[in-house]
């Protein structure tokens, strides 16, 4: 009632109007970021930071060099990767130049288009990594954003089994730095699984790419009914079937034995398997998975997954393999591997688990001056310790001690510095630390540092 | 005619087909990043973060915490900002649900969104920051990017002129911490100048924007046309043009103390531009100048940009004042000021000054195992190296010390460790220094620590 006698006021009043359109607009657009996007406030962004910072630490370590591609591309390179298919996905744009634009949905496609426009000529094996935001027309859900983050690594060049083998290692060295301990890393190969699909099944690789689809999703009746379709028999079928029991590299021994073509892809992934215990990966989190295809036409060889079992059905966070785009961009064919991370779906996992940082944004210092005359020393004082590293807010109140230390209290600082008359008489400063309580006058010239 | 010839045994091949289309597609597309945008190269990279880290560390010694928006907006918020001028400007697109949304052009906005959605309740005054790419659909000129990187500020709650000084001075800080000397801070007061306006030429604050957007430009010659259609008298005209000479604050003086109206806002410049010796700010750099009016209706109150003049016509690297955005969110008014720098044209006067970071990539070591059975001593020892902190490659040419050595060359590694026969037997690994040639033997379980 009250709030009614108070609009038919405003109603009345001359200013009205250009506050109700304002209103209109307000209420027609939730003042709020687009569906499946986030803001994210100090204390998120901080943690953020901490986790890309401890990413970055260890790609660094491994020798890898960071680069970065636009925000939105040329349409047709996520076409020509990853066919019409991906259309749906995209948040696709004309330029006012009439070009066709897309946000990017991923970040090999750009990387590889930067590689072969700049970085060819870089010695090989050349490593670079990536982190930067990703954009899908997706239903949102937990971990799962319209703009969302990608952290990813490239190598070009010919790096072999024992090369394979680090890159493994730094996939689970990513996650264990950042604090996730319950991983499992699953690891096949595309060339043990099309070799024996044309070897046991009699289907050549060109016309795999159905049942490799089947595949990727696990879907066993699915390869049934393809199966049957293209006239194979029930026991050659369950024989193949078998394959996908294998839960170690040994078990498939045999079936790779009789296969003979496997056999070289059976050799290259047990030598990466084997190399990988001395980069200090535990045993345990390591799987053999011989249903990884990838879906995607451009991978071959070395395919691998992280799953964190305590996310469900979203537990996925990292995929990656040996793949070819050179095609893309009319060049010739070397050795490409990579993976990429989600970065959103790393932090869902380490909240679960909670192994989420605590980033520490206390402020060092509130400077106060309690007299006019002592403004200029305390802003000497506030950028002498802002040299030092100290994260200093100049208290504006003005108002005395008291309103200086509810300021400090109010904003949860560690140390607050007073600059009365008394002090300016005598060159010092009166430190108070907010935790203890304790209270010392320390010398002007003293007093930048941080305490120790 | 090789070439020719080449081409015609392609066309003959079963596969030509195939290659041909996606020639097609390269040929079409040329394989770039689109116009305006860029790729950045690892040392460009580096060189790009380093700068950031500069910027980071001074904002973050200053008390002010990161904030993150998305990378798109509802498109009305801009143009409620910024009108429908700024559509011309802007990449828009609708998405699958039909929303109209836009990249952002700047980030003032999508700041001012996120405060009046979940930050409001926050102690103030609240400063924050944010560092991120923008996009604007313009003419690429040096310096000058359809995607761009805007780095800056935004004070919620009530300062004053002593908070007014510290904003400056962070401003000037954040220049000449990255490097940057040749600087010159110029600093106005729009209350000054739209009460001069009202008092001196009697026009009133609500007809006041065509005007202000001439003096914005400095177009005396248009203003001279738009007093005359106002039938303003020449005398009258010459009197407020000499206000423009003023070069100090202090020139103002008489024409200020003649209006009144206008002495609380010069009293408030005054104040500003005193407290800013303190913070180490040279005066030298600092300017009042009376001409800025920052175009757009929401700024009110202290206005300021910053040149370069090493850079001629892109000279302004940063801009800001006090602004009133508030209705556009259906909230109260509270006191916001903020500014924002050109990253990529700060990198461009940096580069002029020869002032560029130079930021330190090279590889710490190549570890390199010689013989198969030193495989696992390598992995070890890379990984207890890069715990310490070192960015090192594991070699994988397995040809003896020569290529190890040729690989550290070509990589511009800083050291080699080798590991042979005879080092696995004697526990130890020989380091060899890149730069003097010294080569030692070091016990293994201390060979990981970086050399001092």
């Amino acid at each position: 009632m009250r709030l009614l006698t108070l609009k038919r006021l405003c109603l009345s009043l001359p200013g009205w109007k250009t506050i109700n359109r304002r209103r209109t607009w307000a209420r027609q657009n939730p003042v709020q970021a687009p569906r499946g996007t986030r803001d994210f406030a100090p204390h998120e962004m901080a943690t953020r930071r901490l986790v890309e910072h401890t990413l970055r630490r260890v790609l660094n370590s491994f020798n890898y060099r960071e680069i970065q591609t636009p925000a939105f591309e040329h349409l047709d390179l996520f076409l020509a990767k990853s066919g019409e298919g991906i259309r749906e996905e995209l948040y696709a744009f004309k330029d006012k130049g009439g070009r066709d634009l897309c946000l990017r949905p991923e970040l090999t496609a750009p990387a590889m288009r930067f590689y072969h426009t700049r970085l060819s000529r870089e010695p090989k094996p050349l490593r670079v990594y990536y982190l930067g935001p990703c954009y899908r027309y997706d239903r949102p859900q937990t971990g799962r954003y319209r703009e969302f983050w990608q952290v990813g690594v490239e190598v070009v060049g010919e790096i072999g089994p024992r090369g394979h083998a680090e890159l493994l290692a730094l996939a689970l060295e990513l996650f264990s730095a950042a604090g996730l301990k319950n991983l499992v890393l699953r690891v096949g190969h595309l060339d043990v699984l099309r070799n024996l699909v044309e070897e046991m099944l009699g289907v050549p690789r060109a016309d795999q790419a159905p049942l490799m689809r089947l595949v990727d999703k696990k879907d066993f009746d699915g390869i049934r009914t393809w199966a049957s379709a293209r006239g194979l028999s029930k026991p050659v079928v369950d024989k193949f079937l078998t394959v996908f029991e294998a839960t170690r590299l040994s078990d498939l021994k045999s079936a790779v034995a009789e296969s003979g073509a496997a056999q070289g892809a059976f050799d290259h992934l047990e030598q990466v398997l084997a190399g990988l215990e001395a980069f200090g990966a535990p045993a345990g989190r390591i799987q053999f998975d011989p249903t990884i295809a990838r879906g995607l036409d451009y991978y071959h060889g070395l395919v691998f997954e992280l799953d964190c079992p305590d996310l469900g059905a979203e537990k996925q966070l990292l995929g990656g393999g040996e793949y070819k785009l050179a095609a893309l961009f009319d060049a010739q064919q070397e050795p490409t591997i990579g993976f990429a991370l989600g970065f959103d779906r790393l932090l869902v996992a380490l909240e679960r688990a909670h192994a989420l940082p605590e980033p520490d944004v206390r402020t060092d210092v509130v400077v106060a001056s309690l007299v006019p005359e002592a403004h200029n020393t305390a802003r000497r004082l506030a950028m002498a310790m802002r040299a030092q590293g100290q994260r200093v807010e100049l208290d504006l109140t003005d108002r005395g001690p008291k309103k200086a230390v509810q300021r400090a209290m109010q904003i949860k600082a560690r140390r607050v510095a007073l600059l009365g008359q008394r002090e300016l008489e005598a060159a010092t400063v009166t430190l108070k630390d907010m935790d203890s309580g304790a209270q010392e006058s320390v010398p002007l010239d003293a007093a930048a540092a941080a305490p120790t």
